[in-house]
């Protein structure tokens, strides 16, 4: 028999057992944002490929300006023009200078750029300079940005928009990513109807499976939908092995009754190895984990709350362990709105609402019985409660998870 | 000419000109996640529709085991058995009980369960109860978690995982959310080349055009881009015209030379009215926002830190307020590495990873000259120098937006 673990030793088992696949596949950048970057990027060019103006202005040599004020300007010859998106194809001799764009490419031998606001058209020809210009000032070099070789995102990294804009820089149109997780969600349960199926005595809709659906969507998963299995072994049996053989991971959910969850036990044990019964916290102790290879085979609560918060604190992160995924997320802190009790040795979830007022959040612990799904909808995060405390007062600072 | 703003009175600005279009489509629960709930969403039905059980257990009467103890069980006949997935159809009269399990209905006339744990099967017919029963105890009662008219999501709401299982829960299989918002996306500059292309002499590659379109579609806007033109006002023109009538907004980036800033301003103004010429946040001020009618019509900075920055801060809420989303994103609060300047009376935006030990998140700047994309690439979120402030000391507590 297996004993109950804490959420830490869960968390360490999915480290110790569980590892990444070395699998990758292509995309376009445009279908690269929430993927997975399976290998470091790095650049093969120059960025920006030319000495840059940050500013509108005159290029020139800093020397021939030292020294000079609004008082005694420094008086330049106009040697032409740069123009944007081409090559500063005109030359700058000494006591000289080339008027710049920001964005525009410095003429060679010119070291910096002084904004146009310190500079004065005479009309004739040249150009009065009121500021001492300084080696450097206004530029950005070729290679500031990158050069050959530099890493730009390390693998692991979920790609975020701003990744994509320096994936964009660098000429990247193909990125090497993790393919997507196949995820096999299996609900059972006699008492189990589809969402479209008004339920007759004793029944209610399956709530979990478009629930699981849409969070592992939203990861950035693939979920397989393998339907509704009443608690019959036989038939839970094929589906589980359907599923292990056509997905990376397996997660069936209800079987709220004792039976279908030795049968759970069963046939993950049968197909694998049993690693979990049971997780010390409320709700969602009853949940099992196995694994076939380095499929994870994960059996869910019945209850759609305790299901959502597993899901949220242990499937996630083992989803993320199989790509090996950078998992980000951290708590925002908001006080308490009322006192919370938590005696049982568990660590306790809640869902809350959060409130902000005159920049102060605050957390609304919404408060119901077991099960009842809508103590999650409209839900904007969740605490959890040390298994060690008995409770929360009101206005304490609390920790909110809430993406 | 128009005053440079500062942020707070650009979302006010926001708030004041725009509002939300009362549109809607009707789109399958499946395909519902991340969307915009259009209308509050209530129940027509009980959830669960009986009384049901949360123990594996008996029902009975709570007072036939009054006083009843280990010592001195109450004993009850035991009248049948309630199966998952069926209404109780079995009879429980006085002095008697039934099994339940955990989500089975409760029999007519019993009024709580009593855990397995707490009792004793005689074998004869007979259970003994060990412990006694409190009317409601171990019950979830018809409605108790939804019935008809209870309002379960409100207008507004951004659809998560949880908010998906609860509209299952009540059988929604369509649900009424805002059609996602056309973006017209357009880079304008001479020196901008398409990403699959090697930038010639001054030439750089568009990066705000991938960047923002990564983000919009983060941000569940459907994003349509119009390319790349040159800094030609006619042309330009041309293609805004086109975009704000094929778009609900339209942003035009890049373009950073006095020139076309001004095209963009005229053409703003010929389509509509200008609202806006600069902001005061560092990068970013070159912003430009006019509308023609409800449709915002954008000119970002050709810097893409910058255009970034403006984009998360003032674009999105736009957009939020376009669709009446309720937008919800709140900073954690970090450790700063080392200490940051600031003094321009704008305020600052200053990229930053975010590392965590020991449970202690610290916030290390990212640092660079402006307009280097590599600033963005691998951030984990960003802070904020309010324009009064000269700058942070090390080791003080800052916010950091990350999402």
């Amino acid at each position: 028999m297996l004993e109950v673990k804490t959420p830490e030793e869960v968390l360490r088992l999915i480290e110790k057992v569980f590892y990444p696949a070395d699998r990758s596949e292509t995309v376009s950048l445009a279908e690269a944002l929430g993927r997975v970057l399976a290998e470091d990027v790095s650049a093969e060019e120059y960025v920006p490929d030319f000495d840059r103006s940050t500013v509108d202005g005159y290029a020139l040599h800093a020397k021939d300006t030292f020294g000079c004020s609004d008082a005694i300007p420094a008086i330049l010859n106009l040697a032409g023009e740069v123009k944007m998106g081409e090559g500063a194809a005109v030359r700058v001799p000494r006591d000289a200078c080339a008027y710049v764009p920001t964005g525009g490419a410095i003429p060679e031998g010119c070291d910096c750029a002084v904004m146009i606001e310190y500079t004065e058209d005479y009309g004739d020809g040249t150009i009065g300079i009121l500021k001492p210009g300084v080696p450097g000032m206004n530029l950005i070099f070729r290679g500031d940005d990158v050069f050959p070789g530099k890493t730009v995102l390390c693998a692991s990294r979920v790609l975020a928009p701003q990744d994509i804009g320096a994936l964009a820089a660098i000429g990247k149109t193909q990125v090497s990513v993790r393919p997507r997780l196949r995820v096999g969600v299996i609900s059972t349960g006699y008492e189990l109807v589809p969402v479209d199926r008004k339920p007759g005595p004793g029944q209610v809709r399956d709530v979990n499976s478009p629930m699981l659906t849409a969070l592992l969507k939203e990861f950035g998963a693939e979920p397989v939908d393998f339907g509704i299995v009443v608690d019959d072994e036989k038939l839970l049996r094929e589906k589980t092995l359907d599923a292990a053989e056509n997905c990376d991971a397996v997660i069936l959910s209800g079987g709220s009754s004792a039976g279908v969850k030795d049968a759970a036990c069963r046939i993950i044990g049968e197909l694998g190895e049993l690693l979990l019964h049971g997780i010390a916290i409320k709700p969602g102790k009853p949940t099992i984990l196995g694994r076939a290879g380095n499929k994870p085979l994960i059996g869910l609560p019945g209850h759609p709350v305790a299901a959502f918060f597993v899901a949220k604190l242990f499937v996630l992160p083992l989803l993320a362990r199989l790509e090996g995924r950078t998992l980000r997320s951290w708590p925002v802190r908001a006080e308490l709105s009322e006192s919370l009790n938590a005696n049982h040795g568990r660590m306790q979830m809640n869902a809350c609402r959060l409130a902000e007022e005159d920049g102060k959040l605050t957390a609304v612990p919404i408060r119901s019985k077991s099960g009842l799904i809508t103590q999650l909808a409209g839900a904007d995060g969740y605490l959890m409660i040390d298994r060690d405390c008995e409770g929360l007062p009101k206005n304490s600072e609390v920790e909110i998870y809430w993406q």
